[in-house]
């Protein structure tokens, strides 16, 4: 199957043991209404009951002397779907506190390295006769984005439908997805929110990351020609700062452990704000994050006097070979207390960021592809760790998703969280999806420097309850 | 709290994301006969609502400049209870099986090195009214045998002692718990079945360990001292060469994942063959591992023409410096279709090895102690891959535990099981726990080289049937 690419291949050399670099997924289903107790049991039989395996999910990482020390895929003989494919169950009484506590620690545990960098847990025992599923994958074998694209496969529209094989199986080649569709999605966080050009905006970021880029490069001593383009492309130019990220508490090297926080809000509720306040879904969404983050950060009397700086994934459109990935840098403008004025300084920082966005450059786009949409723990590299903080205090991703409720024997899909990677120097990521009739919130901290994560949940629902006073009042 | 030892700082080196060096215990409860469905609940929320740990359990490896890169201990100061002391649940039906291949997951993923090396588990849903606990720990903190004997603080002879504080709360210099019982019991897997001095038998380990406490040594450049003084007391041996234990299919090179398999046997069964066959219990123990191994590899067509070697851990007693750890290597026969000729060879070769144990060897034993009683994964040192078969084929404990059935809030402990540590070239480990009137057996292997670890149960069970009906031949 050949070597891998510089930039797949940085996840595995970049990571240790406190810095796993797969993403996952958590999807929380309705038991279909005739499902009987072994109902999940009996499913994962049936899962695990063909060793059949589609080239994408039977492939393995491997280096060797044939390899010149490279990292290469090469197929897989002797798959163990037992292994792969697992049934887990919540102790009472089942809340999602029990669930997010045993998907937390299933995502700060290691792949094994000997076999295809993938995991699919079915988990049992979720209160309110619901159960869950949970998809972890190494970034090296695909994005977040990707993954909940071949996790789609396995579900339907249509909840009498019975028959789906299960996603590792369907050959993305086949008729039914075509190839293009799964295989040519490279990049995490696609915002589809702008769409045009490079911004100065993320220059600074860029800036950064070249020097990372040429550091990394000498470091690990791996395959260069990428490396160096983007170096000596970034090299001579200006790096205009439009404002400044403070140090703060996410802004740190973290452990090996993992919290995880999920909840989802109804996107009427967030269309409603955005139409009396004539904002956008994301400035909404923008405007939660700021306000809970604000909160949580005061409380722990960490909230730094200058405003938190997030980096938002773009899309830069498709080029020939391509998707293009940048980010726009926008102040949450957390300094602020109060929410209508927050509000509005968060749109002009994002109206300011999009039009900026005027130099298509494929140098600064490759940069932004590694620091921001490529989740690289780059603070594990000896000599990189002066690179904390690249200009932005955490990333937040905005994920368009299915829009018709989606089924799986019979089960209805009630919720798809994404899981992602925090990274030394990003011990918080925050990434927002969109499903059905509402907005998906999968909050990833380090376990240790952010600390009751599951608080950032109720924060956010008082942000909401405070923006939509602020949409009242302007409406009325 | 300063500098580790060479050997406890060995684990730490030595240990990969393949190789993790740490060691558990399976207990298995039968829950109080007036328990309600909330008991492991609410005894959880119990033991997680202090952060009181005593400094064994409240301490951290780190190294750094100040400690010229060698690994010390220092207190974690904010301890995180929540993180070392977690619920689980078995998915239905929850019978032995679900119980052991959560054990297995549990048991092949990395301690978080940022904090105390330990993690215990309470595990709901066993089915016939019970529960389970897996407590694992690094083995550069403390080995298998101090871990049981940490354990067993918690438990209590009296039903009717509800009042036991959590194994890391005791101080072990305090009243109760002597300081020496716990601290000064170094050496995991001690056999009491002989006890005096160092043999003739295993100087074709030490000679192999030798090399390779050279070779890690270099390659590692850790506090040469210990290593040194092995290497050139051993430089200058005889090597005589008992018998050769032959290439088989659990001296290979193993991956990250484990399974695990346990099982209790009474005492009664055993002592009987033993006294009909004038054997010991350990000859019986040793005959039922042959019997299982041979059926087991004779399937897979993997069973060697010449006979398996088992090295045996052994007490040799104690000096001024402590409790000292031998090995003998005992033929397990496995050429042999019959079970009671079998016995005999196994017999006799294991009185020929003690008989051999004539000449104590400071610097034998503590090379032996660094190849069989250490679990160290030398395979994983670069260089060090041509020791992988170091003169025997797996190594077979035998650990004497408690006389009396023990309690835990009311709740009586019905089994428990060693987990060990598999290596590169040590694929199976097999130990064996006595506990009041039961023997109960630990198998750990690699999931991958030793698949279907499951079916050694059963054959066990065979084996002893078998030895049961060569008793009952030489009886009638």
């Amino acid at each position: 199957m050949g070597v891998m690419s510089f930039r797949d291949s940085m996840f595995l050399l970049a990571e240790s043991r406190e810095h796993p670099t797969h993403v996952g997924s958590l999807l929380l289903f309705d038991r279909p209404e005739d499902a009987g107790p072994d109902f999940l049991g009996d499913l994962h039989r049936r899962l695990v009951s063909s060793n059949e395996v589609a080239p994408t999910f039977a492939r393995r990482a491997y280096r060797s002397l044939s390899t010149l020390g490279q990292w290469a895929w090469e197929p897989e003989k002797n798959l163990d779907i037992e292994y792969h494919v697992r049934l887990s169950a919540l102790p009472r009484p089942g809340r999602i506190r029990e669930l997010l506590e045993l998907v937390s620690r299933l995502h700060g545990s290691l792949l094994d390295r000997h076999r295809p960098l993938w995991e699919f847990h079915l988990i049992e025992g979720v209160e309110g006769d619901r159960f869950a599923a949970y998809f972890k994958v190494h970034h090296a074998m695909m994005d977040g984005v990707t993954g909940i694209r071949h996790l789609q496969k396995t579900l339907s529209t249509d909840p009498e439908d019975l028959d789906t094989p299960p996603f590792w199986q369907v050959d993305p080649r086949s008729k039914k997805q075509p190839a293009a569709e799964v295989e040519e999605r490279p990049e995490p966080g696609v915002l589809e929110w702008v769409g045009s050009t490079v911004s100065e905006g993320y220059r600074t970021v860029s800036s950064a990351v070249a020097d990372t880029v040429r550091t990394t490069n000498s470091v690990l001593g791996v395959a260069p020609a990428l490396a160096n383009a983007v170096y000596d492309g970034l090299a001579n130019r200006d790096t205009a700062l439009p404002f400044e990220a403070p140090h703060s508490m996410f802004n740190v090297p973290i452990t090996g452990a993992r919290r995880f926080a999920a909840e989802s809000w109804p996107l009427k509720r967030i269309q409603r704000v955005r139409e009396r306040t004539s904002s956008t879904v994301n400035d909404v969404v923008l405007a939660m994050c700021s306000g809970a983050l604000r909160r949580y950060m005061l409380e722990l009397g960490e909230l730094p006097d200058k405003p938190l700086v997030a980096a938002l994934p773009v899309s830069l459109g498709t080029t020939g070979e391509g998707n293009q990935l940048g980010a726009i840098l926008v102040t949450l403008a957390t300094d602020e207390a109060d929410a209508g004025v927050r509000l509005e300084r968060i749109k002009a920082s994002g109206k300011a960021a999009k039009a900026n966005l005027d130099q298509r450059d494929p140098m600064a786009v490759a940069a932004l592809s590694l620091a921001v949409a490529a989740p690289l723990p780059l603070g594990t590299v000896p000599g990189v760790s002066s690179v904390i903080n690249p200009g932005f205090n955490l990333i937040i991703s905005n994920v368009p998703g299915p829009k018709a409720p989606l089924y799986w024997e019979g089960a209805k899909l009630s919720g798809m969280y994404p899981l992602s990677v925090p990274l030394d120097g990003q011990a918080l990521n925050m990434t927002v999806f969109s499903y059905a009739d509402n907005m998906e919130f999968g909050l990833t901290g380090d376990r240790r420097s952010v600390p009751r994560l599951q608080k950032l949940l109720g924060y956010l629902e008082d942000a909401l309850v405070e923006l939509e006073a602020v949409a009242d009042a302007a409406d009325s």
